[in-house]
């Protein structure tokens, strides 16, 4: 007898979900896709060419889709406006749950879904910082945790993508909860795992400008975003987002320690092709992040699926992701009010400078 | 219902077989491991702990294994010496055959495989010149084929190990065709595919030593070759293979044309991570061809299926495979004796320089 | 006849001085090192052995070096506390200057210069920004101003030094003026280049920790610095410094315009050597900002004696300097205060957050 | 009183010798460009122009030019043609003579320099082998020297120029030498410098097409080769030419050694910047030697003047010019004859295949 594989549903069958389904059908040996959920018309006609025929069963009700047969973990990959609500009806009906970042762009609802899953202590709730599964973050992790280079002390990332000339993201403001969140999210997770989930954040300071897209400016947008973070400690974190990348996505990330330095995708490339053209010598780099983070992706179905099946430890915390939320509010706030925010050693917001 | 799958076994669990087996059993969804073989009591236990629970059946007889019900196809990575033998015979058990590179490192003993498969020309019947399912050689193709570089017209192609100081490969050395068929025959393989498929061979030369492992000369093999390879109609393909690298695996293919040149992996990678350390900037390198190459063997096992199971053609043809042996056994004969072999337009064998 | 060098003498023979010296006399075919000034012992000595033998005369009073016959230009090279007096005077003596920079890490100090400078507009004074003379930043600046990469909004630029283990830097923080202005002064006026000289300042921030040389405290230094400042029209400028870089001196820039991007030695080499070794392949960088800004000091010394001897423009304006000291300033002080600075758009300070 | 110049004149003002002219004129300090000799009237007016006010005197004649009082030092720069005789006439007059490469495209007349300058064993008489004098040329080589990639086994180099349009070099074929002697000298040369002068060839085979200039065919030369060179020993050498690279000049060399690889400009940079455009990450290199050797032909300058004044021993042997002439020159006669050439151990050409 073969052994059991884990019975996921996805909700939301968009850009995003209908990669996550496709990785849970097609790439998580030991995962089953038995169920989707989307409210979309368009994303049901999808599933029902992709994904019916190889056993999934589709629904326009999220609700009934919890109720699903046999249903064990649910991935929700929807708007984020309805992550959290989502998250918690998955985990009030007693399912392991892989919520993608962020949880919301709310702190309070974001802690919300943490304090759901503090109730159900067995089950595996994650948030998808998918780079937490990229081989080369990793890496780079492994090499600072074995000190390789000293004492981790300045971190400088970054989360910039391709120019879309349609201007999407302009009515996706509205929704994203703004660069820092939307984009810098990530690079703040990763602060926060280099640097130790417990650092404390001692002030905030944020500055953006809309080069391309002025009409961001009426969501308290911006198309370019510069942060910093100082930690409590002596550590320093400098975040960087852009919306006019010409090349490509290029997300990079640089961890400056007391002994060495280690730098992820410094020299983004799409494959390993170079050509000499009388223009001088060229490389591609990948559009989107999918291109960039596709294995990491999968990697994340599959850790995901083994922690439900064999009741282990997911490899880091959901209250990290309410953290990494409150940083990137904080630096929206920050940005909208041009003011640099302080707080004192134990995280509680203050109105003056600490030294 | 779900569509059907392929039903494939695989033959042989070492090293690269046990990688395929898996590739089948979890990376390929339109495929099916229903068995394995292998005479090798060590490969056995292997198939027990990692096939067995999911369905596959192993047996430790080839011929009872064509025999498994429903099989339809088989996946050929036992030692070289048997590839022909066991093809022909699965060919005439009406199965579809993917086989490991070379068929044989005999010219004759690979044209009867292909001889076999055309009297089945329903058959799929590949060699696995997994390079040629790299997204990267992928890339540089397309671009030759879409004039990029105007003319291709010299290519320059490497393959080499990194140093395994077991010595392993001198006992290896015996069965393998020697270092032109065991390693280059991946690099002449591209020449032809970005040459053209039809180009005809001027003349072959081939140079070695032995500059590690001395007793490689009992099999006349070298452990440092270089080949030189004359195609009529002006063209140049200039191959090295080498046993000693010390920083990892580094294939790396050059096509240099009259209007521009694309390489391929002229700076290898392990992943995106660089390291800046008091000794200077540093990045590894995969230390094995399958750390390079994972990905093309994953490709290469769904390209297959889905050929086999529509019904497609092939990507490439399994002539080929001999044209590549042939010529890898000509620099072998050319290293041996230190001689440069020269061929008429025809591809005939002469005496006498041809200008 | 020959045509007829420029008289150049050089103030201050330590270690960069001594290099302008040598510069001058063997690499600026069209000066003469005819005088050179050190109140320093050492110095002096070093001066006898390398340059008296070739015809330079040694001077241990600045003032008579002055008077120097037929003197027309000084390189003024001595601490940073005397830069602005020396210059001032020999202004007043009717000399060209070219004075290492800072002016002086005070903004009244350094304009007292330009103003002497005024009241000769025949004389030629240069203050010594290295990078605007190197190869990579002037094709950089060209491709910007010919459109290439659209508007430049967001530049990005770090100052990086090897880590001294002597701690140096420590005893010379009292005087240099602090990182801002020690390191990051030519980032900030890298950044008014690429901007526009009449780039107009919005905000100030400086964020900094001691990581490796706690002792710094004591005179309000960090070892590790980010400034933000956001000009007026939209442009965010972002700067990095630290004096513990484990593999050697790394300066960078990148120029984010919304049509493409620049960057400048985002690769740091030594020289063109790779090693491939069994822990990776590797380089090295240059160990100190001389090993990169070489050839750029040496192209100062011929532009400057071009336009001192042919009566041609400076390629940059005096006034920049006192405007990157300036903003150097306000960084320190932010550092200091931990607070975010303002400023109007015509540039007066204020004490509201400016929208 | 100031250290005696040498007294230089340079015999050629074309292309490169008017570059050596200025090396003289103005970056070497310690000589003194005294006289220049050519046969052609616009060179003439280039050195009235640019050497002659400088106090160069210029002379149509070669005999004159030798007798300028106080001549020391003759750089031949002229036509490969008369390199030989011009620098043969210097040694009889007792100059030192640096005679640009090849000393000739004949064995026989590069022999008989070798042998006037031993009639002469004061002066100093230099092939300018001008990487010798690369910095990254010598970076490697200390490298290898001092063992870190253990026996240099496999030496592989390349010599590729931008293609030229305007096909000069068909023209310039007839007195070149073929494009063993003219592109690939300096990679022979390097050879026998990583692997020791005293190396031995063993066998010599050359293959070449013409891809872009077929009417390099009457001259019987090629617009790409490929050289192979095995010395007795187990060492082999492969060499690259070609003149049709798209995006610039680009010489390139690995040495692999047992133990470790070193290569030289594997990723050829014209400067320190990098463009990121929608069609990728870009960079620019060299369009010819010049702007990848500038430096080492200034250091060539200042060595060779250095060893003169003091009597130094030069950095290397003269007769190693005519070893790499004689190589370059059997690889043209395997290239025109399609013929592996032999040698036995001491060097002797034989009839057949030594193994």
């Amino acid at each position: 007898m073969a052994p059991r594989r884990l019975k996921v549903a996805v909700s939301g069958l968009g850009r995003m979900g209908a990669r996550h389904a496709l990785h849970f059908l097609n790439r998580t040996p030991r995962a089953e896709l038995v169920a989707a959920f989307s409210p979309d018309e368009k994303e049901i006609a999808w599933g029902k060419q992709h994904l019916e025929p190889y056993g999934t069963k589709l629904y326009t009700n999220y609700d009934e889709m919890l109720k699903h047969e046999g249903l064990e973990a649910v991935v929700i990959a929807t708007v984020t406006t309805v992550h959290a609500e989502q998250a918690i009806k998955a985990i009030n009906a007693d399912k392991h749950v892989l919520c993608e970042k962020p949880l919301s762009t709310s702190v309070e609802i974001s802690q919300s879904v943490v304090d759901a899953a503090k109730t159900k202590p067995h089950l595996k709730v994650l948030c998808g910082f998918s780079r937490r599964f990229d081989p080369s973050y990793r890496d780079a992790w492994s090499r600072c945790d074995a000190g390789s280079i000293g004492r981790p002390s300045v971190f400088r990332s970054q989360t910039c993508d391709k120019l879309d000339p349609s201007g999407f993201f302009v009515a996706y403001a509205q929704f994203s909860g703004g660069i820092f969140v939307d984009c810098n999210i990530h690079d703040i997770d990763l602060a926060l795992w280099f640097f130790g989930q417990d650092s404390v954040v001692k002030s905030v300071a944020a500055f953006g400008i809309t080069a391309v897209q002025p009409d961001l400016r009426k969501y308290g947008d911006v198309d370019n975003g510069v942060g910093v973070v100082e930690f409590w400690g002596g550590r320093i974190a400098c975040f960087y987002s852009s919306r006019m990348m010409a090349a490509g996505q290029h997300d990079m990330t640089e961890v400056v320690g007391t002994e060495g330095k280690i730098s992820v995708n410094a020299n983004p490339i799409k494959n390993l092709v170079e050509l000499s053209e009388p223009t001088g010598i060229r490389r591609e780099i990948p559009p989107h992040y999918y291109g960039r983070f596709e294995q990491a992706f999968v990697v994340e179905a599959n850790e995901f699926t083994e922690c439900c099946l064999d009741d282990k430890p997911l490899p880091f915390k959901l209250a990290g992701a309410v953290q990494a939320v409150k940083i990137g509010c904080a630096l929206q706030e920050s940005l909208r009010t041009g003011k640099k925010l302080w707080f004192d050693e134990t995280g509680r917001r203050v109105e003056h400078a600490q030294l």
